[in-house]
């Protein structure tokens, strides 16, 4: 017997069929003899509608109320859930974040958890019932609903697992598990059987939208292994382990990319100490994140060229900010460019082999894709190039490290 | 300065415009110097599409679940409101039901309020916020939420009015006030400035549907001064209070009628003692309410008929009840009828004036009109009429006791 924590995400609840279809793939687990915990978002498209809800309101919004509104749906679909194993015959209950609780900070709209009351939890196990957790949600100070924002779900569910020293949580999504390359790009794509935290955490952070970063990172920081897989079928997905668990560290395992990007060039920017201080601090202040950055040589001693990216949400923001401020920043043109995609090769094996770089950017010279920046860590390397060219670069480069291989 | 209360249904907060304007009423009502604590519905419809959802689920459905599912849309339509009303620069915040905590039995789907602590509530109005109650919902035992049933929303507002001792309860609604009769099917019908609880409470047991008579029996058991107002516009609605307010008695206040209603007969029963108990106890026992009873004085000293009246909806279960007990009962007939409607005549002035019912036989009389069962109490007279001279009754009543003059 397992101890399970399992999140299905909003296309998976999206209406009573789905929920039944969650039901059954629930009960098989618990007819298994595992002790199951579900993890449960709102259905698909509620949540969108009460934050649009909320926008419609007015100018001022207050976060506290936000939460209240926004954390809804997720009360509904556990209800739900509960409801359909009961008539499955599974015993079953629903718990709300106050009811538990989960205790988090008061930073309504993205609170972090502090801690979690496993103690009614536990009764509840015990009693042979499995307890469908409202996801995203929790409670704050003053005794507010507070919601973990974007991808909270997954969040609860690593929190929930950690907590409850659950043997496995499982993200149950609509693709069956992490791939090599979007299968919808590269046909050779192969799905992994594992994957490593910081490789899943670089890729959930270069654009690949199976799991939430801060989902990966905790789960990195408690130990709590994760398998993404299918919310239909009972076949494996990937789990996602620590490095030491991996027999054979490829160089490179997944190659990711971004579309969300937009290129930000300043031309003849003073060379001196501070000036990117000044440019790139009242973007932060703006809440604008500053991605890849470049800085030439400067080529007179006096004068350098900056390019850097932003989201192509935050783009027309950064470049009226960085107008307005023009005079004291003192450049020469600003030129911003949206058709740029970031594509990056991620995997730990990097660490220990050289020239891993090297055919990359040999793989995108060969099929004559232009670099427009290039930006490293540890295990993946990132370049951004022509919107036109993805498809070409991705397959490409996904050839280039013989992904296709077992 | 008054404390007042001031619930909105469905309707009137149907979406985010109508959502505004009722913030608009509220700081009306603040900037006129009022303390001023609302309680909200769920938009219109969402509750039922919640009800919907857990129909859909299957057979079993577990009401605890049920009243997580169902509550959901009070949260939001809360949320919503307090967000507008600081958006208009009104201090305020939404409350639910186990954050006050507004305390229930565990008979959930209908339970009833036990206790309200106020101290929170207390204090926020201290602080000059508008609280606003989400309304239907409470916290009962084992820490989970209860809903209150149908017209549960003006309970809660009922309630709250009696625990912070407010000086009135504002019920706004679709319509402006409590009229002589329908509007729709008397041209002349007039909105009533104050009527009494007890006529209210009768009113609102014979169909007409401004308030729940569950909240009208809490405040006048509590002695709430409730008032029924349109949701739109300054005007004054109708005050429900007591009867020592009332300065002139009048012997009939209003006409009434209910379509929900369907009759029973059964012919040739046995007349001797304990059969109505054995033919009315299986549909209590079944949920079944009987409305109207009449026995006819039995003809030849053996049997007898007997017509009752119970809902449309409990029709066909009804019948099948009795069908199946037809050998224990030894009816001779069993007629159903569901083309009829319950016309009735409502004033606390019947109690000193003879020949109220009367009046009303003869003006359904001299209108062809045939009478098919009769019942009364002390303030009311009910009659069951052929549903198609609905329209025709309720006209020549409200001219026979001159409800039209001032």
């Amino acid at each position: 017997m397992a101890r399970i924590v399992k999140k299905f995400g909003g296309t998976s609840v999206a209406d009573i069929d789905h929920i039944k279809a969650v039901a059954e793939r629930v009960k098989r687990e618990v007819d298994a003899g595992h002790q199951v915990t579900v993890v449960l978002s709102a259905m698909a498209g509620v949540t969108d509608q009460m934050v649009d809800h909320t926008r419609r309101v007015g100018g001022l919004v207050d976060d506290r109320e936000y939460d209240v509104v926004v954390s809804a749906g997720e009360q509904v679909t556990s209800g739900l859930l509960a409801m359909t194993l009961q008539d499955m015959g599974v015993p079953s209950r629903s718990w709300l974040g106050w009811q538990i609780p989960i205790r988090t900070d008061g930073v309504h709209g993205k609170a972090r958890i502090e801690s979690i009351d496993t103690g009614e939890l536990e009764k509840s196990l015990a009693r042979g019932e499995v307890p469908v957790v409202a996801g995203f949600q929790g409670l704050g100070p003053g005794n507010r609903i507070t919601t973990l924002g974007r991808g909270g779900t997954d969040t609860t569910a690593v929190a929930l697992a950690a907590a409850l020293n659950a043997e496995r949580c499982d993200i149950h999504t609509d693709v069956d598990g992490v791939y090599t390359a979007d299968p919808r790009i590269v046909a050779k794509a192969r799905k992994l059987d594992r994957i490593t935290y910081e490789e899943m955490l670089e890729m959930a952070s270069l654009g690949a939208k199976v799991l939430q970063a801060r989902a990966v990172e905790l789960a990195m920081k408690r130990g709590v292994r994760l398998q993404v897989l299918s919310s239909h079928g009972d076949a494996p997905g990937t789990m996602i382990v620590h490095e030491e668990e991996v027999m054979e560290k490829q160089q490179v395992s997944s190659i990711t990319y971004k579309r969300d990007e937009a290129k930000i060039t300043l031309t003849r920017v003073a060379d001196r100490p501070g000036v990117a201080a000044s440019i790139f601090g009242p973007l932060a202040d703006d809440s604008i994140n500053v991605d890849m950055i470049v800085q030439n040589v400067s080529a007179d001693g006096k004068t350098t060229d900056l390019t850097f990216t932003v989201t192509r949400a935050d783009l027309q923001r950064a470049v009226a900010s960085l107008e307005n401020r023009r005079d004291d920043l003192g450049y020469a043109d600003l030129l911003s460019d949206s058709n740029v995609v970031k594509v990056s090769v991620v995997g730990v094996g990097m660490r220990s082999h050289a020239g891993v770089a090297q055919r990359m950017f040999k793989a995108l010279a060969d099929e004559g894709i232009n670099i427009q920046v290039i930006s490293t860590s540890e295990i993946k390397v990132s370049v951004l190039i022509d919107e036109a060219s993805t498809e070409r670069a991705i397959t490409a480069l996904h050839d280039a490290y013989g992904l296709d291989a077992e």
